[in-house]
Order: C-alpha cells, then sequence, then structure tokens
C-alpha cells in the first residue's frame, strides 16, 4: 500500500515554505533554521498508550502529533516539519492510516507544521505511531532545558491538572503558542512539560537542575477534571492534580520579578506560581515552621 | 525501564559537537547546518524486514541506521544526528535493547553520527526500530533528487548488484563517502539509493524525472553473490542482479563528461555506466536497430 498511499498523502499535505523536498524521495530537504536546530521524537502504541477499539482513530493520530508539539513548547520553541512512522496491523491498513491521518493533518495545520515524510510498514502487531518534530526557537535565543532552574526562582504552571482521563487527554493543546509569548517577556530558567504527572515531571526539573522546590501546595490548580473524578475514584481531588498526567502543561521556573510580570500578562493559557526553588533537593511542603518531604507520583514508564 | 536504560545510553554516546543537548531532555538542540537540512526515516520490523530469531541483534541495530544512511548518501549528503525509536516486545526487553544499541552505535562511530534523542516503549508485539537521520550536503549545494535526470545523460550505478541476501544485507555499506567524493568532481543530475532492487529504484527515478534510460545490459556488474545465489535458485545470476535489493548501492544520472571524470577517478567504489537517459519514458534494451521494453522487477512494498 505505501506508494499509492503516499500518492494520495502528498496531494492532502499542504506545501508549505519550510519543506523544499517532501515526500516522495529518499530524504527530505527542509530549510535549516537560522540558529539552533530542535529534534524530539515520541511514539504512543495500541494496547500501552492508548486504546484503538474504544477511541476515535483521528483522535490518536491528533495525540501523537500533540505530544510531540508539547516536547517542543517546553523547550521555548515552535514546530515546522514533522517525520511520520506508521506501523499498522495488516487488517484495513490503508484505512486506518487514513483515519490516523485526518488527525496528524488536522494537528499540522492548527500548529502551522509541514509532513516532510515518513514511513509505513504494515505488519502482525498492533498500530504504533512515531513522529519526529523538527522545530526551532523563534527569537533564535536559547532553548528553555531542564536544567537551569536556581535558588530563588518561582515556579509558575499553565493551565489546571489532573482527571485528563475524563477526556481532555484525547485531544490535548500543546502550549506552543503560550511559549512564544512568554519569550517575548520573561527569560525562563527551566521548563518541562507535565506528560507523566505535576509532582513526577516537576521532580525531573528540579533533580536535573540539582535543586528543589517549596511549593505552596493549596495554590496548585486543580482541574475540574480532578473534581469530578475523585467523586468515583476514592482519591481526592488534589491527589489526582499531583499524579495523574497526561495534562500537557508547562512548569517554568523565573525569576521573582519575570514572575510578576507573567502573572499580570495576558497570555493563551493562564500561569499560577506554584512554588519557589530552594537548595536543598526534593519537593518540600512548608508545615508552620518545619518542612515536609512530599514524594512525586506518576506515570513511570 | 526507559529512564534508566536512557542514563546509560547517555554514558554510552559519544558528545559530538553538532548536538548541544541530547538524550535527557523534552527534545535535543542541535546545531543547524548552514545550508538546507537533509531528514529522513525508515524503519525495520521482526517478521517483515528481518528475523530476530536467525540474526544478530547489533547486525539488526546497525542495519537500521545503515537503510537510513543509505537514504542520505542518495542526496548527496552526510549525516549528522540520529532520533531513535525502539519498540521493544516485553521479554528480555533491556537486553534487546542494549544489543540493539550495540550495532546502532557501532554505525553511529563509522559514519559521524550523534544519538541526538529517541524513545523506548514495551508492548505486546515484534520489535520494531525507526530511526530519523538528519544531516546536510557537504558543501552547500543542492541536495540529489530523483527528479533531475535529462536526455543525453549517462547513469553511474556504483558496486555491483544482486544475491545480498546471501549475507551483505546484514551489514550494507551505505555510499556517504562514496557521495562525497563524487560531489568534488561532478554534478549530478538526480539520483537514488538501491533498496527495493535495481531496476524498480532506476525505474522510480526515471518516472520521477520523467524520462528513461537505455540501458546496456551486458555492462550491469553482477555480485559474485548473484552468481553463487543462482546456482540453487532457478534464477540466473541477471536476474538477481535485476530485482533482488537490498544493494544499498547509488544510481546517478551525469553528463558524458562529467561520467568521464567520475569513472577515471580513484573512488571509494567502483562506478559503472549502465545505460543512458533518453526521451522515451521506461527501461529499454537496444536490439539491433529496434528496442525491447524492460520490466522493473523487485520489492514492492
Amino acid at each position: 500500500m505505501e506508494q499509492s498511499f503516499l500518492a494520495y498523502l502528498k496531494g492532502r499535505t499542504r506545501q508549505l515554505p519550510q519543506v523544499q523536498v517532501g515526500i516522495g524521495d529518499d530524504a527530505a530537504v527542509i530549510a535549516a533554521p537560522a540558529s539552533e536546530l530542535i529534534a524530539c521524537t515520541d511514539q504512543i502504541v495500541d494496547g500501552v498508550d492508548f486504546e484503538s477499539e474504544k477511541q476515535d482513530l483521528a483522535d490518536i493520530g491528533f495525540k501523537a502529533m500533540a505530544i510531540n508539539l508539547s516536547d517542543i513548547a517546553a523547550m521555548g520553541a515552535v514546530a515546522d516539519s514533522a517525520l511520520v512512522t506508521l506501523t499498522l496491523p495488516k487488517t484495513d491498513s490503508t484505512q486506518v492510516a487514513g483515519e490516523v491521518y485526518e488527525g496528524i493533518l488536522e494537528a499540522a495545520k492548527q500548529y502551522g507544521v509541514a509532513i516532510a515524510g515518513g514511513d509505513i510498514t504494515t505488519y502482525e502487531g498492533p498500530l504504533a505511531i512515531s513522529i519526529t518534530l523538527l522545530g526551532h526557537v523563534p527569537d533564535g535565543g536559547p532553548a528553555w532545558l531542564r536544567s537551569g532552574a536556581v535558588e530563588g526562582d518561582v515556579v509558575l504552571a499553565s493551565g489546571s491538572f489532573g482527571g485528563s482521563l475524563r477526556g481532555r487527554h484525547l485531544r490535548p493543546e500543546p502550549r506552543i503558542e503560550l511559549a512564544t509569548e512568554v519569550r517575548e517577556i520573561a527569560t525562563v530558567h527551566a521548563a518541562i512539560d507535565v506528560s507523566d504527572g505535576l509532582s513526577l515531571d516537576l521532580d525531573r526539573m528540579c533533580a536535573t537542575s540539582g535543586i528543589g522546590v517549596e511549593l505552596d501546595v493549596d495554590a496548585i490548580p486543580i482541574h475540574p477534571d480532578a473534581i469530578a473524578l475523585s467523586e468515583k475514584s476514592g482519591r481526592n481531588a488534589f491527589q489526582h492534580a499531583w499524579s495523574d498526567g497526561e495534562d500537557f502543561e508547562l512548569l517554568l521556573s523565573v525569576t521573582p520579578s519575570d514572575a510578576e510580570l507573567l502573572l499580570a500578562a495576558d497570555l493563551p493559557a493562564k500561569l499560577t506560581a506554584i512554588g519557589k526553588i530552594v537548595g536543598r533537593t526534593g519537593l518540600w511542603k512548608k508545615m508552620g515552621t518545619r518542612f515536609e518531604r512530599l514524594s512525586p507520583q506518576g506515570y513511570e514508564h
């Protein structure tokens, strides 16, 4: 099916100036960014990351793009082009590829990404979608790493957390636009996106930066989905916000004065100050004059 | 297993200047090439492209890199960095990942490629390896496309063809070095690498260029493996050379004067003139004063 599907796909993909040669040659020819190139790759697999029996295939395609776009946003970058690898069960492979691509193309259009190339294989196994995104930092400035948080910084979180399994996880909203607008206002010392759980990903950023965070636990924004889920799950809404994952929000470490500027700005997603960076490693909660250590929880691969 | 394996891998991968931030952040930060970016992605799957029961896992990892390097060579480019996605059966996944990576790292070292990032998932399915390679054209000149062959060009083939299944397909030698040296001598109008069969890939290059080729059939270099295989297969050595595939040689379309220069040069792989580009589309053989149409054969995905 590969040749004929690629011909169909070539007709469906928009020609964007960043890709000079796309689908149909041995490799793609892409305009190199003026500064650094940002590249990430993430795959999702049926039975592990989604259930094709219960979910819309276009949603799954959209999600495969969105999780990568969220990684690009966490670098303070924008995405330019994508290479898409589909591994398809033999049954109805052309139809499955077509439906998955509907979601991929929708995300590509929404975020200005050109499909530069890819690969398709049919096999005896579950549907898997692997996407590589290539992008750049819009102002040519440095990418946001996990490693730059320093003592005294304020930790800001976008949006709210928990209960994404009620449906938000099907159509994540990667914070590309937010990241671009934040860059115009502030210098971000460190950033990460929350894919595996607020506390787990925050802990990763802290560990990579070699610092810790004193959390204002009551300030952590809890999503209404976390509250709704807590009514059935036997866990409270905070626990859902703390550990659920697939929120695809951003955590940013900035100076207090940059935090003030950002909190006062009109941005595409609400930011909330949830804690401050401290020298001692780990996640901490102030209890009167003492500190209690909090344990990170989430989805460990 | 992902976090601990990535920590191990980070220690094993060499730090190369082209990758500023590699494994361990949300995305990689890579030095952008001065001119165009060349990007390709190709996957191999157990039971479709290899048999893990019969083959060495390091060979399979090497091959996953080599097939992509061959695509980069066919663009007249060199590879700088790789993003590696492994989809692993649950049984012995860490050991399998380690053995596959031995071959990936060997190819990376041999061809100067930095491992910039990747993804690992374990699932209920066969081993699959998907690699995205990023590279650039060494002299900043245009990439070689399939589409530029013009009437009067000479078609050159590197190496020889057929019978790769006897073992060469396990350790392909992508023609990166050849491509770089060819660039220094000649202007290549069109190029393709032979992965699915000499005649099939030649036909693809001709179709994309909108021309045909009059072949000097007797000049097509036949690999000794094709002769050895023909003794058992019931097909003759030429048929193997014509259609076997996985030769990973290059086909180049150049002017007659550039062909002369290249044929006289001391290159990393022998080049042979196998035909000339003609206006009528398709593959042709001259029989006295008439032309016989040859049908392309090979591995159709």
